[in-house]
């Protein structure tokens, strides 16, 4: 049991894991660099460190990191259960718990497609690793949003009958010979109890399951159950969400 | 007209005025270098300058400020007043405007002094320089939290028949022959609509003003009107105040 487990690596989860070292606490942390940040030419607002280039702050932050005794795993944070006095953290087949948690995940700009959160769970997954055994011998749709989803699809095309992969990125691809590629934008899903069919702005897609894979996930699919306000979570002053806070306090 | 005018120099308010510059704003700063950051002998939590100095730290987000185009006031400020749509400040003698206003003021924990608040502006005064024509020829007394208190009480010894020095440091001081030094705790102040009287742990004293010199103001008499909840100010999740915010936001 970790006294508190951070999700994500960017300035805000390191200067969460640096305080938590200061005060002695056990913890660990989920996430990669960032991209936003390693991408940057030159960050002029950053106090101290005056038009840093973005490779050169990520190094920075992480040689700080390296000096506490933070844990880490690369392995993606699917969803996070709020226990009562603890949560369970699941990062694809394993599981983690932690006294605390706290979420420094940034805020996604893009939007979901229609029905991806009403059919999440039903159809729907952000999970190839979880879920393919669902889908073993059957039809699926990956709507790929980065890198990561091109290794995804050649994993899901060993089991599955027929992969469609609508690509969402500039990114070269080469697939297994079962991958059909469809350069067409989503617009919704589509079905009764479970999703059945993709409607894209020219065509449909049939499929027995469909993958969303993107770097990050809706805040509110990622813990069940958590009050959000757009893209953002709602706090009280004390920072605390309404998945766990103080005896006393409200939100 | 100021777009940005910011209360405190320390890292939050040198941050704001960094982030201010980056969005071309023009910002009038008020503040010294942090003293609670210059006499740290090793901050271990700034992400990315792991166990620096306090004195190093703030020579770097001095000149981290110096590339910005930020103007500074020594002076300092004793009220702001919401104007509606843009804040006064007054700083000493000087008046200033600003379109909107940072606190960044840090905490401070120092306990007020019975009757301190409510005697304010009637016999009780935060400013030597200002209101020292008040008590020409009269008895004062200043009780003295930090270094520029010695001067001040300097200054008011010209001006006044007697002054009373109850200091609350431990610097070394030296004053004119009218000053007459205290070595007491002080209690209270006590009189009918003015503070008239200073009672200390073991003694009493008698003065037509009583002058409170240290180094930060309650918020709540720095700025009339202001929400605040013990040393904290009420906010939004905008950071808005209650004397400004966005027509359609809510505090």
């Amino acid at each position: 049991m970790y006294d508190i487990a951070i999700i994500g690596k960017g300035p805000a989860g390191i200067s969460a894991a640096i305080n938590a070292f200061a005060r002695n606490k056990n913890v660990i942390m989920f996430g990669g660099d960032s991209k936003k940040v390693l991408s940057s030419p030159s960050i002029p607002n950053y106090p101290g460190l005056p038009d840093i280039k973005g490779t050169e702050l990520v190094e920075k932050l992480n040689f700080h990191l390296s000096q506490t005794n933070t844990s880490f795993s690369d392995k993606r944070v699917t969803a996070v259960y709020s226990m009562g006095d603890s949560f369970s953290i699941q990062a694809e087949q394993d599981m983690y718990e932690a006294k605390a948690l706290i979420l420094a995940v940034g805020v996604d700009f893009k939007k979901t497609i229609e029905g991806e959160d009403t059919f999440l769970g039903n159809g729907v997954s952000y999970c190839a690793t979880c879920d393919a055994p669902l889908y073993k011998g059957k039809k699926v749709a990956v709507i790929g949003y980065n890198h990561e989803s091109i290794e995804e699809t050649n994993f899901l095309s060993e089991i599955c009958s027929k992969v469609y992969y609508i690509p969402m990125h500039n990114e070269k691809y080469s697939f297994n010979s079962n991958v059909e590629v469809v350069l067409d934008k989503p617009i919704k899903f589509q079905g009764e109890m479970q999703a059945k069919q993709l409607v894209l702005q020219n065509s449909k897609i049939e499929a027995d399951g469909f993958f969303v894979l993107k770097d990050s996930y809706p805040l509110s699919s990622l813990v069940p159950g958590l009050l959000t306000d757009g893209p953002h979570v709602v706090v009280n002053k004390y920072m605390e969400t309404n998945c766990w806070r103080k005896p006393n306090s409200t939100i």
